[in-house]
């Protein structure tokens, strides 16, 4: 057991192209989003685990020795990651005590941490440590959130447990794994969604992991070897809507209409497929005005698509006029109906353009995010933070040089111990 | 030559679905607009022939010595209305003054009316008269209003000339022509409109001889047996387009994305073809709320579609935008990029909401029409019209009783002569 101070960092998910369409066999892209979840986790010797998640006020401790007692029965099969432990689930919900019902976001953060801890140390002596996890992702807004916390989690406990070891420095501050531990990393973050999420697709954590860019068709999920790095905005019009009634009408409008639909989920797979082809291209040609033309174009019949499919919303229109009276293409992203959006900025967008149509779009009520898409998957940061009289970290000055692009350190909590 | 005095009245067209997919062999719909173009006929003892045409005021008249000239070699072939007469037209265009070049409005007008009345007129004896000829459809709209008007100068010569006997009462005020005469009338009109649009596809003057609907699929025009009659909004926008240019911009992007936009016209076809199921039902069956509720998802599901043709327009978008907010649906109609849209109205839509939109519409700077589609086509119509002192004919307390809706003489000039 090599528990020592690091850092991880996971991205959120944007669908680019194939939302709705993917649940009829269609081809979807999935990118990874520079929205991202940052973990800190520091070795103690104060015979607790703690966990600190700032964005949802939660910041909890236990005693090895409660803890210890879940584990009596175990196994300790660290590779066994193919379905979740149910005894260890059922264990878990008792100990937390949610034993029955839907889960709220702590409980359901608290239940995934624990089921990776104790599945990961189980078999052994546990650790002492406290984990950190905030993130510049907002929750339940489809930009797989849970995901990112899952990926960070499961990088971060495996690396600790020595079951995969540190990373190759990739740049001076970061480092990546290679591709079999990211495939371990990857499963363990797909149970920790599959307990937060019951039946996820796998989609969400396989882009926290790998990031760039994946094709998603049916249940088969391909990362993509390259993609270039695109700036967009990302907007949250903030307006709810339930992804399971919208995945219904979609289905009903294709019962009622089949003539008139199926052609419509035959265009939209064609943008996919197209669009994956043009990003292909921009990474082994000199990348054009055109390439970007024809992302703009493909951007803007998938929208009209996804309005056939009756999946838009007045917001959405709204965000599609603002950015175009500004010479930018938007698209819903997700499950529509409201939720959030995506801008494609172009190389030469000028950042006053940038900052205004940003303004507009909070003025309209939205939040709004200037992004990248198809960056890094998961991370390891070599940081030099030091650690202030009052225990907040300082990491701007560290980060500025590194590959991450428009990286906050605004959310970064107080750490508490 | 039974030359009596009478009124005829021809409507206009719009594309209800299929616009720009019917260049690429899909099928389009045409219905009848009842912004309908009038003709009164007034046999007279003057040895002259006068038109009056008060929209783009004009106001012509010829000896009839002037005339006769101009027929000295003609051979008199009535049904003979395959092809043009190539030297009936080069004579006329030399009368008239327009040898070479392209004709501004007045000069078709006048030679599409000579080359009818000579052709019908020129193996006898030619007859004195006076034609008026007004309309409530804006010209150069695509609205077929040089249709309306070739129907109108091919029924009311071929009616004056006894090709034709005088149409069978249909309603108290009105009365058509039986599919034979109706096939003649078009066949006139249809050159008529050769010399005003050169090469016309024959769709508007059919939907002005038969009104209702028309199936149109690769050259082919079938009429539609019984649709029902629509409320509608028909809107203007005054923004002028190239139909020419916006043809070749949706040739230009199936070629470019042929996988993407095929399947949109594959789509469209599809919808064509559900209206056309969908009104058939409406004449056959109790009209319910879900017939109105699947026309208004064909309209805006259309309205996208073109839009992804890119022949759509922020005032399109406007359009949409202003009618959808009291809860009515609308899609551009005929070439798009701007021109006219219709809007469905439903039995129930309250005259307050279609008032306070018709007022939206306006403020936005459009034209805007409350009216029917799917109307009677070419009609006479029996009127007990009395002229006043000044020559000004009221026909309003006459036609309250008639099959017309929504039918306002406001445009009913003072008659000349």
């Amino acid at each position: 057991m090599q528990v020592t101070d690091f850092y991880v960092s996971a991205p959120g998910k944007a669908i680019l192209h194939g939302e709705h369409a993917v649940v009829h066999g269609k081809v979807a892209l999935a990118v990874s989003l520079n929205l991202r979840t940052y973990l800190r986790l520091k070795a103690t010797t104060s015979g607790k685990v703690c966990i600190n998640l700032p964005n949802i006020d939660t910041f909890l401790s236990w005693d090895l020795s409660q803890l210890k007692q879940l584990v009596t029965y175990f196994h300790g099969k660290r590779d066994e990651v193919q379905r979740l432990d149910a005894e260890l689930v059922r264990r878990l919900r008792e100990f937390i005590g949610v034993t029955n019902g839907n889960l709220d976001t702590c409980s359901m953060a608290t239940l995934s941490f624990l089921y990776l801890y104790l599945s990961l140390f189980g078999s052994g002596e546990l650790p002492s440590l406290t984990l950190t996890v905030w993130s510049e992702l907002p929750t339940g807004a489809g930009l797989g959130s849970s995901a990112a916390y899952s990926v960070c989690l499961a990088a971060a406990l495996l690396c600790a447990s020595g079951a995969i070891p540190p990373p190759l420095k990739e740049w001076e501050h970061t480092a990546r794994w290679c591709q079999e531990e990211l495939e371990l990393i990857n499963s363990w973050a797909f149970q920790g969604e599959m307990i937060i999420h019951g039946n996820p697709s796998g989609v969400d954590n396989a882009v926290g992991t790998w990031g760039g860019m994946l094709r998603f068709l049916a249940g088969k999920i391909i990362p993509l070897s390259r993609v270039p790095l695109l700036r967009i905005l990302l907007t949250n019009t903030k307006v709810p809507r339930s992804t399971k009634v919208l995945v219904a009408g979609v289905k009903d409008k294709i019962n009622k209409f089949p003539s008139i639909m199926v052609p419509v989920l035959d265009s939209v797979d064609a943008i996919s497929c197209t669009c994956e082809k043009v990003l292909s291209e921009m990474t082994c040609e000199p990348i054009t005005g055109e390439h970007y033309n024809i992302l703009e174009e493909l951007i803007d019949i998938n929208q009209h698509h996804l309005n056939v499919m009756g999946v838009g919303h007045p917001a959405l229109d709204r965000l599609c006029q603002v950015t175009l009276a500004k010479g930018l293409h938007s698209k819903l992203t997700g499950a529509g109906g409201g939720g959030c959006g995506i801008t494609l900025l172009r190389p030469e967008t000028d950042s006053l353009i940038v900052q205004s149509t940003v303004q507009e779009l909070k003025d309209c009520g939205f939040d709004c995010w200037e992004t990248s898409i198809g960056g890094p998957g998961v991370q390891l940061l070599h940081l030099k933070g030091s650690t202030t009289s009052n225990g907040r970290i300082f990491l701007q000055g560290v980060l500025t040089s590194c590959t991450f692009q428009s990286l906050h350190f605004s959310l970064l909590p107080e750490e508490r111990n």
